[in-house]
This record gives C-alpha cells, sequence and structure tokens, in this order.
C-alpha cells in the first residue's frame, strides 16, 4: 500500500520497531485496573538525536514541562508512557514524579541520566500512583522485544477503539531506511495536538536541527490540522527519535533523499492524524475543510478551524445537512474580513454559493455529498493566494453521552 | 419584582409597548407557515433618537448593512422584523429586499425615508418571499395597536421555546419612565451576540451619543456575555429607540437620575440574556464562570469565553462531572499565559485547586453543586486584578439532535 504521489517508500508492519535497533515493550502496572495495558516503553539499543512537540497550552503537564526541558539536549534513549493519569495540574509533586519515572527508566535500562522520556496521558487532577509506575517500568524494561510495538501502542491507549501504528521503509543511500510511529488520540484532539501522544522512531542518521525542523512541519501539516471537539490538552506531545542505525559509518543524505524521508515523514503523521479523528470520540463522519483564497496561509488555517470547530457545522454534518449557510457564518466569525461577494462555497463537487449569489446547485448532488463517510468542504474567501486544509468529525449525540461520562 | 441592589424602578409588563408613545403589532405572512406569526413592527408616534449594536461577523446579513449605514443618522420612527429566513448571503438581492422592506413600512406608516429600520433572522441563504412580506407589512401596519407587543415578540421566535419580554418603569424628574424590550434567542447564541434579535424601547429623552454609549456597555455587559453553541450569527442586532414622549418639554437628567436609567437598561439587557441562555437549544443547565485575577477586565473575558465555549466543559457539567481538569485545560488553551502555581479553581462553594495544589475537598457536595440547574465557577488566575463573568450551558445530546436537523 502507497500514498499517492509518494512512489519511493513502502509501508511494512512493526510499528515503533520497525527501524533497526528499537525495543519496545507494553504492560500493565495498575493505573486503568482490569490488567490493561498502561505503561508503554520505546528504547534504542543506540544512542539516539530525539525532538519534540508538545501542547501550545499554557497549563502544561508535568511531564511536558519536563520533558521539553530535557529534550533541549536533542538526545535520548528511552521515552515511557503511562495512560490512564495525565499527571497534569499535579505542581511540584507531579514534577518529582515526572523526574522519579525517568530515572527508574534510567536505572533498569542502566542507560545515563538525561536520556529518558516521559509522557503520560488520562485523567487530569490526579497524582500518578508512584509504586505501581516504578514496578510497571521494572516490568516493561523485562519486557523490552523487537515485536513489542503492538503491546506498548495498546498500553499508551485511552479512549482510542484501536491502537493505532505505523511504519514504512524506503531506500537511501543504497540501505534500507525505515520509519515507525505509534499514536493515541481522542479525547480533546484539537489543532495544536490536544490530548494526542505519538512516538516517531527511525534508523537514519540525522542531525537533531534537521530533525527539529522536519518534525515541526510535519506536526503543523497533520496533528495540528485535526479537531475532534475544538478543545486543547495539556498533555500532547510528539516525540521522535533517530539512531542512526541504518548507517553505522554515517550518511549525508543528497536533497533528492532528504526530500523522500521527509515525504514519507508526512505520510506516516498524515495517515495518523487522519486515523486519530476518524477514531475521534461519537465520530461517525470524517470532515474535510479545504480553504483557498487567503492571504496567506496562516490565514487560511484560521478561516479552516473556524470552520472544522463550529458546533453548528458539525452538527449539520452529522444530519447530512448541507447547511452552507452555517459554514459562511462560521467563516465570518473566524475574525478574518471576508466579504460575501468574493466568496464562494463547494460541498463535495458541486459548487452552491459564489460571489455573492446562491447558485442553482442539484440539491440531491449535494446532500449525497453531506451524506458520505467523508465530507469535502472547499471555500475560497478571495483575499490572495493561501490556502490550508484542516480535518474534522461530525458532532454526534455520542459524542456528547460519551463525554458526560467520567472518562478523559 | 424587583432585581437585587436596585431599589427603584419596578418590572412592569407591556414590553416594547409599555414607554409611551410606542405601538406595536405582530403578523403571520407566510414565511414559517402554519399560520405561525413571522412578522413583527414596532412603531413609536413621536419621532426616536435611535441606536444600535450588530454582530461582528464579517459575513453581515442584507438587513445588518442596511440598517447600520441608516441609523448612522440617529433617528427611526419603526423597526420591522422577520422571522423564518435570514435574508443572509443573499448578495445584491437582499441588499435590495431589505431595502423595499423599509420602504413598504415607510410608505404604509405614511413617514419619512430613512426612518425604518429592518431586521431578519431564519435560515441563511434562502431569498425572502417578497410579496409575502409586503402584504405582511400592510397588515402589520394596519394591526398596530398598544397591546401589540405580544404579538410581536411572538412574530420574531425561531428556535426559542417561548417569548421573552420586559419592561421596568422608574420616577425620574417626576414623571414616570419607562423601558421596554422584546428578544429573541437561541440558535447560535454566542459572544457578540450571534443570531439574536433585540428591540429596546423608552420614552426618555436622550441625546444619540449618550444612548449609543449605554447601549453598547449594556450589550457588552449581557448579551456578549452568553453562548450556547460557540457561533455567531450573521444576523444580530439589537435596537433601541427613545421618543422622549415622557418629557413633552424636554429634559435633562441629573447624574443620579442617568445612573438609575442606566442600571435598569442593564438590569433589562442582562435579564433577557439569562433568559437566552436558559432557553438554549437543549441547555438544561445555566453555567455561569466568573474568572478573577486577570490582568484586566478584556483578558478575564478571554478566559471566561474559553472555558464558557468549551464543548468537554459543557458536557461535563451535563454529566454532573466536577471536570476542573477540563476546566484548566479550557482556561490554559486561551490563549492567557496562566500558570498552575497561580491558578484555583471553585466549583459552587468549594475550591477545589489553589496555586498548584489539589485540594481535598468534600466530593459529595462539589458533586451536588455541578449538579443544579445553575452551576457557578470561579477560576481565580493571579495575574491582576481583571474580571468578568460569562454565561453558558451544557452540551447535551438534544443540542445536537436539534441542530442536526433543519431548523435554523
Amino acid at each position: 500500500m502507497q500514498a499517492m504521489g509518494f512512489e519511493s517508500f513502502e509501508r511494512i508492519l512493526g510499528g515503533v520497531c520497525a527501524p533497526e535497533g528499537f525495543l519496545a515493550s507494553g504492560v500493565s502496572c495498575g493505573i486503568k485496573g482490569d490488567g490493561l495495558l498502561d505503561l508503554a516503553l520505546v528504547y534504542t539499543e543506540k544512542p539516539a538525536a530525539a525532538a519534540g512537540v508538545y501542547t501550545t497550552n499554557s497549563m502544561k503537564a508535568a511531564p511536558v514541562v519536563f520533558s521539553s526541558e530535557r529534550l533541549s539536549r536533542g538526545t535520548a534513549r528511552a521515552v515511557v508512557v503511562n495512560s490512564g493519569i495525565a499527571n497534569s495540574m499535579t505542581g511540584r509533586r507531579g514534577a518529582r514524579d515526572a523526574e522519579v519515572m525517568a530515572a527508574a527508566v534510567e536505572s533498569a535500562l542502566d542507560i545515563p541520566e538525561g536520556q529518558a522520556l516521559v509522557a503520560s496521558t488520562g485523567r487530569i487532577g490526579e497524582y500518578l500512583p508512584m509504586e505501581k509506575i516504578e514496578k510497571g517500568i521494572q516490568a516493561a524494561v523485562q519486557d523490552l522485544n523487537p515485536g513489542g510495538n503492538t503491546d506498548a501502542v495498546k498500553a499508551i491507549m485511552t479512549t482510542d477503539t484501536y491502537p493505532k501504528e505505523l511504519a514504512a521503509e524506503m531506500e537511501i543511500g543504497g540501505r534500507v531506511v525505515r520509519l515507525g510511529a505509534m499514536a493515541k488520540g481522542p479525547g480533546m484532539i484539537h489543532p495544536n495536538m490536544a490530548t494526542m501522544i505519538a512516538v516517531i522512531t527511525t534508523d537514519i542518521d540525522i542531525d537533531v536541527e534537521t530533525m527539529r525542523n522536519w518534525l515541526g512541519r510535519a506536526v503543523e501539516w497533520s496533528f495540528n490540522r485535526i479537531s475532534v471537539d475544538g478543545d486543547m490538552s495539556t498533555n500532547d506531545t510528539v516525540f521522535m527519535m533517530a539512531n542512526g542505525a541504518a548507517f553505522p559509518g554515517g550518511y549525508e543524505m543528497s536533497g533528492e533523499e532528504a526530500d523522500l524521508f521527509f515525504e514519507t515523514l508526512c505520510w506516516l503523521t498524515g495517515s495518523l492524524a487522519v486515523a486519530l479523528v476518524k477514531d475521534g470520540e461519537g465520530a461517525t463522519k470524517l470532515v474535510r475543510v479545504v480553504v483557498n483564497g487567503a492571504i496567506d496561509d496562516a490565514e487560511a488555517v484560521l478561516v479552516a478551524r473556524a470552520i472544522g470547530n463550529s458546533n453548528l457545522v458539525k452538527c449539520a454534518f452529522h444530519g447530512g445537512l448541507p447547511a452552507w449557510g452555517r459554514i459562511a457564518a462560521a467563516v465570518g466569525s473566524s475574525g478574518v474580513p471576508v466579504s460575501t461577494e468574493n466568496f464562494s462555497v463547494v460541498i463535495g463537487e458541486c459548487e452552491v454559493f459564489s460571489h455573492g449569489v446562491i447558485l442553482e446547485f442539484d440539491a440531491a448532488e449535494v446532500e449525497s455529498a453531506v451524506n458520505r463517510d467523508e465530507v469535502e468542504i472547499t471555500v475560497d474567501i478571495g483575499r490572495g493566494g493561501g490556502s490550508a486544509y484542516f480535518m474534522t468529525t461530525d458532532l454526534s449525540p455520542e459524542y456528547v453521552e460519551f463525554n458526560a461520562q467520567d472518562k478523559s
């Protein structure tokens, strides 16, 4: 299976363990109860360059603060993730707990201090059961294995209905290079990555500055362009580690090779982002919003988010209503000064409004377009050449029922 | 019945017809069908100073553009409002239709050109049936009467479940002065007045500059502090007319009298705003959010809106969950740099989090507080002396079901 336009990589199995030199495990340490897996470990046998992208929420959870400070040095050997409790809004005690988690991993793996990263996801406002966590870390280290990706990805799930992992390989410099990833989402998925955790691994040889740049752009075009409910969590984290195992002697990629690798990374993050949206709480439809004609891409993102986060628009899609008027109202409330005279809306393939005029469209065709599993909305705001896309879901009664229960 | 703190006005009946010299009517012109009232007229026998406040949505509906231009002169004799179709996204044809509505009112009432204001509410993206509207205007003019407020307020309703009108009288300068109002809401109620129409009448003698100032502040502290679904409509309009009928010889209010009048105006708009929120689509609870400790009031409003518009917070209240972590996450996503170390949350009377520490609170007390019909949330962000309040609702499955049907 290949994504369109990328002819030079292949999807493979193995998730975060697909690249050479990566081991993983997932264990049950008793946070979730019922023997559910709730602690994941990813480990690279060789030292790795590492980078992270984090939530922009100002109430950053303890592990986010801890790991982002730690990653200023740009290297890591291990990532530990627990699910069930987010270690968020936990003050000094939470900060200490994140430190203790990292130290326990370093000690059990016998790696230098400063080489373990930490992420947590789950309920906000509860302290971690550190005794269970520390025992879990011991077990996870014991359990590390080259097929541990399948347990690891289950151990990071919260409200996800299925595990999400992906891997790809390509040929670079005469060698097979691999990229792998796992992600967990739903529950506060939002632009700026709300409550998502992702770990990306690769065996390519790459300097940390380039990796930071590529990871930042790949996240911006994927996890930052999705929304289930418009809220932004305190814990969102994407880690990436590159251990260079594919090139024992080091390797300098050509521009073309670098492009291939970056495109594969974008395919990986983009595909996971789609999977996260589709598995959004109560979601029954994927809605793809494209905005053209903005002054610049940033302005287009603003407009696309206003559409993608509008409850009225999302309810309309749930009901299969071709409510382009709600789309127009959402665009108008984005803060971008759009004039109806320069505005047009296309639903599916059907233009319904153009430059101040309600078009005579085939109502059956438009209704059929909004009743598909994947709905396409394209608007043009007639201000310039900027464009953006955004992915969201419908808003269903099930979403509300789900979130009116005590889950996080 | 009196609001607390205001001892000098009394609530009376009569809505927009309560002030001297105002007549009103509401007729069925056939937009809604089934004989439902859908065209309202409010008329002042004497010329009136007039002001308006409008949606900030950039896709302003035709009647909003028309009336706001017209009101630059600051006088009016009549307001016509139709419900069912919003005359929004209707381009040049819609602009002409708004003009024709005003001209029809002026002609039928035999008042000078430029003295009729127009508002529309209902579905976006449909043209008005002008023949029906013009006949309706004739009938509404015939029907004008001093008790017409009860029909007029019904004629502006869309998704409201009951009509909302209010009036008050007070003594100023030895005379009885009256204020009256009608409002329609639900469906895209939001900060900045989304899809609400209100008409306020008074027989006080007031210059238009003072009225604009007072109306702007009264709207900011009432209709701009409520949200049902976070969307902002293309049609929101508040009109106010003051015909001076209480003071045939003119009158200059003292500072104290002006304060009384302004406070009564704020009571009127505030009370209507609460009624609009409570009648929000699918709403089962009123949630009052208070934010203290902001750098200034504007910053506090940002934070209060972030809480009030969070779907996760609103779902939690629907389910009666004391999910203060979701409140914290919403605050953190407001764009205001709040530190957990300076942050506190009170639910009802119970402090649950303070300055980085999760408090040992009485869970039963907190649950009881979030299960009331009116939930009180107070947060302090520890940055300064600014504060704000905001009113919102829970988010219910009924809201989604309602908005997944073809209503506007």
